[in-house]
Parts: C-alpha cells; structure tokens; sequence
C-alpha cells in the first residue's frame, strides 16, 4: 500500500453506472515525513475517512475487494486510516 | 484513479477483433492545478467524454470492469468525468 | 494503454513452453510527438505489426486477452496499429 | 518482487473489517548496495519478519496468494526474509 | 516484458510456505545497448537462466501463468531467455 494525506475531494456527476453513490477523495502520497512526494491519485473512501487524514492506498485489481468496491471500476481505494506511524523507534506522526 | 485532462484522439483501423467500434482517448495526466505531469495514456471512453474535459482514468484490471470494456484487451478506460476539484476547501476547477 | 514505436525484435529460443511460436516485439514508448520518452517495452504482437510502425501496447492482466496471449505469462501485447494520432484538432501523426 | 528494508510499522485502528489483526510494516526499498532509493511501500507481513530486516515484497494480485491475504483488499506483502545477497560471485549482504 | 540482465541470486530461507524450492534471480534492467537503466527486481527463475544472462522478465498476475509459480505470491518470473536483440536491422546482442 501506499501512504497519502486527503487534500481534497473530486465531485463527478456523469460517471460509470457502477460508481453511482461513491465518494472520491484526493490523496497526495508522501513520505515518512508526511510531506508530499509528488504523486497523486483519487481513490475511493471504503473507511470515512476525510480531508486531513494520513489513510493507506491499495491500488489495483485489490482495490476491488472491499464491500463497497467489489466489481466496480475502480483501482484505488482508501482502506485504512493511519493512527501511528513509527520509524526506528519514534513516533514520527500521531493522529 | 488518475485525473487527466483529454487532449486528442487515436485512430487506428487494425486492431483486437474485440476492440471494433471503441474510441481512444488520448489522456494526459494532470496535477491539481490542472497542469500537465508529462505522463500520457490512451483510455477507453466509457461516459461519452470529449476533448478538453478533465477526467478519471481507471487502469489496470479495473479498467475491464465497465460493461464497454468487459474481456477487452485494454488497460486503460475514462470512467468519470470530473465536475468540480476541491482542495484545502477551494475550488480549484469547475467544469 | 501507451503508446510506442517498434524499433527492433527480440529472438529468445529458450522459453516457457507457452510461449512457443511468438513473436517478441522491441518497443520505444513516444510522446504525442513522436519522441522517444526513454520507456522500453517487450511486447507480444497480436495484430502483425512490423518495425517503424507506432502501436498501441496493453500492460498487466490485460495483455492476456486476445487469441493469442490468453493464458500465457506475457505482461504486454500490441493490440493496435496507430493510423492517426490528433491533437488539438491538428494531425500530429498520419500512418 | 523488491528488495527493502523494515523500518517501521503502522498502527491503524480504522480499516476495513477483513484486515482485523493484521501487521503493516514500512518498507524502504534498497539497491544492491543495501542503500534506500527513495521508494517506500507498506506491506502486511507474512513471514514474521521485524524491523531492520531485509525482504522481499511481491505487489499487486500476487499480494493476495499467502493464507493471511487471501481475498484482502492490500496490494503488498513480505513473503520472503532475505539471508544472503550475492552479486558477482560476492557476498554483498549476509544476515 | 521488461528486458534485464541477471546480476546475483538471493537465499532467503524463512518464506511463505508455497515458495519452497525456489531460486530468486537478482535481475537488473538494462536498456537495448545493455546498459543498466537502474531499476531492479528479484524474479522466480523458470527457465534454468544463470548469471550474467540476458533475459524478459513478466510482472504482475502474468508472472503466475508458469507452472512453477502458479497460485504463487510471486510477482516477477524470468520467462525467456535473449538470444538476439535486433534492433533497425543491426543486431545489438547475440548470446
């Protein structure tokens, strides 16, 4: 999985008939420093998290084995919402 | 997903048996300021989107789970269109 | 799906037994220009594509869904032969 | 697969119900030198593997071949603890 | 297919149970003057390839369609191995 801050959301009216209900979030990845890395990617929320959370990013055919997800076309899904993130020992991010 | 901003059209006569009558979009993605990163990729259209439109790009095994692209050999399809970008609680693009 | 140039062949006698009579192709990923962007690929031809010709390459599990790739352990396959590329309206590429 | 370094874990109390009790390590991928490249993945854990180890990571659909991961929607698991490291003939990392 | 050179091999003794008897190649890839282009991967060998080879590596759920590595959590497999890379009518390699 990848790590990533929600910076925001993306609102799409005409979409796959499959994608109808769901929530897309903005996620930058970023580093063990929680700043960004440059990447990007929408994925789809399965967990509530929102904007201003670290979250973990599966992409792929495994962003298809959620409840909410399951035979959609969609390859990127938030699945978890990071609590602690330790390094070597230290708490380098809390929530 | 990605997000990506339709800039052109692929035509091509000799392909996959399975892939008559689906239309190529070239897609180049796009950072949230809607400038491009330099990447490229040719998607499936599955929602009618046209050129200049900013867009969602499923890839991967995903991108077979709408049901224009179902057993197709592609890798790459255009499954929402987006309406309204919204970062840090700012409107960032609107259709 | 990306798009490429064939630039060469790959001749490989010692292979998986599925992969017997296939034709390995040498492909140069190109910009909307033409331009080699330094992504090199080896893929399946599915469709009797030949050096000089720019082509359409599919990546993943999706490469395994033509006739002939269909169960092998093969990640890429050219699925279509470029006529036209278009860009802005104007013809930046004409087989 | 890649060859990383475990450098820490990630505690998520907030995630989808079928990854209950499962381990996130972060991994830091190294070159052969055993140095960090700057890519960084978290991967559940398969094989009881620690901090300060070196292992290898398997992405994607095969992610989900282990007992723990079967039908899980994560994309990166630890399925190997790596012992030796030989290049050219010489040892260039031994447990 | 990635083109690559194999480099060194990995012992990795503690693995996911289904890896037993496996031989992890160190693959390196290079571009077509065999020039390492610094990417890196550790791949099931299913061709009998040594050190110093030339080989096409599949990746993903492809990497799983040799019988050694089927229902494997293996991600990469060495499927080939290059005879002559042959590229605008001048042959770049032979073994």
């Amino acid at each position: 999985m990848e790590i990533g801050k929600i910076v925001g959301t993306v609102v799409a009216t005409r979409k796959d008939e499959k994608l109808e209900g769901m929530r897309f979030q903005l996620v930058k990845y970023v580093d063990t420093n929680g700043k960004p890395t440059g990447g990007l990617v929408i994925a789809v929320d399965s967990v509530g998290a929102g904007v201003g959370e670290i979250v973990l990013v599966a992409r792929g055919s495994s962003a298809r084995l959620t409840k909410l997800t399951d035979g959609k076309p969609v390859d990127a899904v938030i699945m978890a919402i990071v609590d602690i993130l330790e390094i070597d020992g230290e708490k380098k991010y809390v929530k």
